[in-house]
């Protein structure tokens, strides 16, 4: 596997996958890129840049062929990264009759597989044959619109067999990307998905005025919350203060832009779940994770209170001052 | 040693030293508060607020006996609470003649003394005859303005006689302020003095026009920059991801109003460090600090590369740009 020879696909077309396909084309000199839709994919040729995200960045679309058809993409190429948001999925893999058992599977997925609350790398290994060696994480504090700006990053490729997360960090390094590896791609996963919950959460206790000082008890308490609750999932030897990990919660947690933060602050503010989402045309990711974490951690039991605040809050109709109160006891 | 009993002194007159006088005075029915400065005082009993600080913040001054002499404070109280900046401290101190050696002593200095680059808890040691176990450091998240407003914070007494610890918890704890306590006393001390110096290297990258997801990777690596340094210098059994610790760093290194963060930023958006300061009208205590962890480091070769980088271009005359560069390159 290296970026001169491989042929690598992105599948998906939202603001991370356009940043992932901007970093990709440093090293590849061609792209393989499945948008499904098909109006998406004109536009794109015809103004050469993705008409719905990152506007801004401009593509030598020569060096890019589109697909639209699933099975036609996964056929010519042989690294796959799919950034396609975890509740669209299944239906973008709907029509699937290829088998991809033998691609490279990156995934830029930040949340978990609805109805199963499966990992990405759990859901293409049951359901598509995809190893665990040969699957792959893109992990790290990386908001697209800085990646655009080709404003320094760090992102960590994590994949149980080493050597391929490091011949994969040489198809994303570049002059505003730093690569490190891990073989962590539970830890990193769920890191990934927890930390749109404590975004909400740090969105909650902003709404309710609480300060910075609070502030940074919540983002403190809750590396410990992710580091126990990770550290029993899947017990392995990792440095949770990493950049995959505490950087990625701290980038999230204390961004004003994070779509999880503002619907945290707007159920802070006393709007209603539904009015927020309405609010905001969209459902935030930490949404339904808060979901998912509380019914996965029904098996574990970590002790998880700001997750479990979130979701008492979010799904049992619990008043935000009167729970983060709670919470603030527990907090240390 | 209980707030209804005891006889607790604040030295010192600055935003921080007016938080926690307020807080105490939630507690015990009498401060003693020594304020240097005979004409702070006298408008103080006037206007009934520190008129160089937290104005907003009304106080009862017939629950506070000041002083101007540190010999009569020390003399008439038994828990002292030290406030000043230690760049002051030993001048603050000269002319004391009474022995101190028997009073509980609290710090609430974050900065190593200048000169012997001692922490407070050394000096005392060292100059007063101050037993270790009785001395004790307010440490954690504290903006004073939001202690000000009442918003709620979490602060870590630590003491390395726990019991004591948990003795002057019950003098700070309040409606606003929960308490933890713990044992290490150096690692807090050094926390906050390291602190700044990542501050200012936030500014530093913020004004070279780094981003969000580089800052993320900044305070990560700086959290663990800290946990080597900390942890050679004192090894005890700590969690460096508690609230003290990494609490404490978040909320400065994340600030908007941290004078460091400031004085950084200016730094990287080419100002010299005399120009910087001369528009700040003020001295960053980072500045003092990046000097005193550099030469206090020479002799445990810790390695810390952001302090080392802050350092290189405020005392060394080495260009940010290129000095932030080559500290891309060892961080992860």
């Amino acid at each position: 596997m290296n970026p001169k020879e491989s042929k690598v696909a992105v599948l998906g077309s939202g603001s991370w996958a356009t940043a992932v396909a901007k970093i990709l084309l440093e090293n590849v000199p061609h792209l393989y890129w499945f948008i499904r839709d098909n109006e998406t994919v004109e536009q794109f040729l015809h103004y050469k840049h993705n008409p719905g995200y990152m506007r801004g960045v401009e593509f030598d679309t020569r060096r890019i062929s589109f697909y639209t058809d699933i099975n036609e993409v996964v056929r010519d190429a042989n690294v796959l990264v799919v950034i396609i948001p975890s509740a669209f999925l299944q239906d973008a893999f709907t029509g699937l009759t290829e088998d991809i058992s033998k691609k490279y599977v990156v995934s830029g997925i930040k949340g978990l597989i609805s109805g199963s609350n499966m990992v990405v790398a759990e859901y293409f290994h049951t359901q598509y044959n995809v190893p665990y060696s040969s699957f792959g994480v893109i992990a790290g504090p990386s908001h697209a619109e800085e990646v655009a700006l080709e404003r320094l990053s760090y992102l960590t490729i994590a994949c149980q067999d080493e050597d391929k997360a490091l011949q994969f960090s040489k198809f994303i390094g570049c002059s505003y990307i730093r690569t490190n590896t891990s073989d962590d791609i539970w830890g990193t996963e769920y890191t990934s998905v927890i930390k749109n919950i404590i975004a909400i959460a740090a969105g909650i206790v902003h709404g309710l005025m609480y300060g910075d000082n609070f502030q940074a008890v919540l983002v403190a308490n809750a590396i410990q919350e992710i580091d126990r609750f990770v550290s029993v999932v899947h017990p392995i030897n990792r440095d949770i203060k990493s950049s995959a990990y505490l950087g990625d919660l701290m980038v999230t947690a204390y961004s004003q832009f994070s779509r999880n933060r503002t619907f945290g602050t707007m159920i802070g503010k006393g709007y209603s779940v539904r009015t927020a989402q309405l609010e905001m045309h969209m459902v935030a990711e930490g949404y339904y994770a808060a979901k998912s974490i509380y019914e996965i951690n029904k098996k574990y039991n970590v002790d998880m209170p700001i997750c479990e605040a979130v979701y008492q809050i979010l799904y049992n109709n619990r008043t935000p001052r009167k729970e983060i109160q709670r919470l603030t006891e527990k907090l240390t």
